[in-house]
């Protein structure tokens, strides 16, 4: 047995959340007497749909380029991204005063293109299927000297993300369960490290959709794996294989991993919206699927769940939860 | 000129605060810096659509019906109501441990019908084309000693609503105008008391549906007028008549009544649904929607506005605000 120096400790996170204080929302956390009744815990939901950009990945995003050096920042960030951490770079950029270069596949949804000019972004498109986004962004970066922020597999990207569950931990007093999606990786385990730093007895379950389950299959296998391009309306969570610091945390410190699946998603993306009155994307919604599944097993008493994003425009919400989906 | 005295005052609005402390919500109050931008002030929107129930009618309901004596609670409480008055009345005699009949029309919405159930109220129906359903709430009510709770034309129903504005006033400190849609007129005539009372300089404007413009026309004219059955999606304000102590209060108090149409409300509860992740019923955007297009006139620096509810299921939404809308 081996002991290495975790890549991000609780500490990190602590720093992370005295950078990002009073410039990412400290979002709130919601209570349901419905849910608590249904699902038999006292459930506290970190409501990430409402930090800036929609989604978590504000924290991650804007930490880790807020680390940059001077002359870093007056060069320019970027990043290759179709979804949210496209506008978190590019509102952390905006935030920094410096320029954000977000590389995005031609098809990509006006409304997630349109959101990252708002924020002041320059948006270059490639071919989703005969490009290469990364190694675009990267000879686009090396060309213009700027610095790609990356998603999930760095550092100050995962203690960023860990600052939700920070502030969920210190609002609740303490939990017995943290309830948080995994795409990447970064949120679960930036959460992971909060959870687990400051109430070690505390579990850790992520939740993925079940034609996305790579970090499930890499945590059984006890090495990373990759799997086909997953297809499922969680966009945010439909990646190939996790992430080589993102894993290494995560098969430290997780205790488990559920799926869940699309037709469970919509229902908690219905849930919600009836009766939270808020509004989940599919990934945002899938630790709340695994609650009202009870996927997430026998529950002890009181339960996190971050909804990690509400960045769903009405008439694709309308498609996926309306009378005909 | 005659003064008579007012039917509900500030402190009327104070005590029901009392009354309601650890019973309704204290619902939060949402910023949007892309609302301010667009619009050009500094916007407090106070989330009713939080409140339990659903929407503010709660407050209302709940402060009446806890001012009975405990004879009349013993015998239960009644209301006439397809909308959310139904689901508050059922709600507070819960609360207060005692029961509710509600009188709904045959073909009320299923999800309203069964979240009034679902407080464990008893629904009885009647024919809304040849019914008459407050007859018919009076009759089953005389017949059981039940008292009915009126949904807007009483004094403690209007203090009640009220609540919303002081709650409001108290978190901002202030506000030069404040915008609460209009259906019989017991939000507007409550808030209009709280505003007035604490800030006599600030204004209050009502927002209807343009087809349901009773309240405009009735004080266009100086008395209560009658208009046809209105048409509308926002089906909270579609009556025909305002209330005659609403509208005594609001004719004294209101500084204007603004129109939006239904395409109007359907984009503010798009808005809402996208950029402020929050599910608004049609009702409850109407005063968004008086922002958004710009009805309301000139604004000053700060402005109130109460989102007064979020009874909308998903379905319902889809159609409304979906791919074919």
């Amino acid at each position: 047995m081996t002991t290495t120096t975790p890549p991000v400790t609780l500490d990190d996170v602590r720093h992370a959340a005295e950078r990002l204080w009073g410039v990412a929302h400290r979002t709130p956390v919601l209570r349901s007497r419905t849910l608590d009744a249904l699902v038999g815990a006292e459930v506290h939901l970190k409501c990430e749909n409402f930090q800036r950009g929609g989604a978590f990945k504000f924290r991650g995003a804007y930490h880790a380029a807020s680390r940059l050096s001077p002359e870093q920042l007056s060069r320019g960030i970027a990043a290759y991204s179709s979804g949210n951490h496209a506008q978190a770079v590019a509102l952390a950029a905006r935030e920094l005063g410096t320029t954000a270069l977000i590389v995005m596949p031609e098809d990509a949804p006006r409304s997630k293109r349109s959101a990252t000019e708002g924020y002041g972004a320059e948006v270059v498109t490639y071919d989703r299927y005969t490009g290469d986004r990364v190694a675009l962004a990267e000879t686009l970066a090396i060309e213009r000297g700027l610095t790609v922020v990356p998603p999930y597999d760095h550092p100050d990207v995962i203690a960023g993300q860990g600052t939700a569950a920070l502030e969920l931990l210190d609002e609740t007093g303490g939990l017995d369960l943290l309830i948080a999606p995994v795409g990447g990786g970064g949120l679960i385990a930036g959460s992971a490290t909060a959870v687990k730093g400051l109430h070690p007895r505390a579990q850790v379950i992520g939740v993925e959709p079940d034609a996305g389950d790579d970090t499930l299959r890499s945590l059984r296998e006890g090495r990373r794996v990759s799997i086909p391009v997953p297809h499922t309306i969680a966009d945010g969570q439909a990646l190939q294989t996790p992430g080589e610091l993102t894993f290494s945390v995560n098969r430290r410190l997780l205790d488990g991993i559920v799926l869940v699946g699309d037709d469970e998603i919509r229902e908690a993306m219905r849930f919600a919206f009836e009766r939270l009155k808020t509004v989940l994307e599919p990934s945002g919604a899938t630790g709340l699927a695994a609650l009202l599944t009870g996927r997430a097993g026998p529950l002890p008493e009181r339960v996190g769940v971050i909804l990690s994003g509400g960045n769903v425009d009405a008439e694709r919400f309308a498609r996926l939860c309306g009378p005909d989906a």
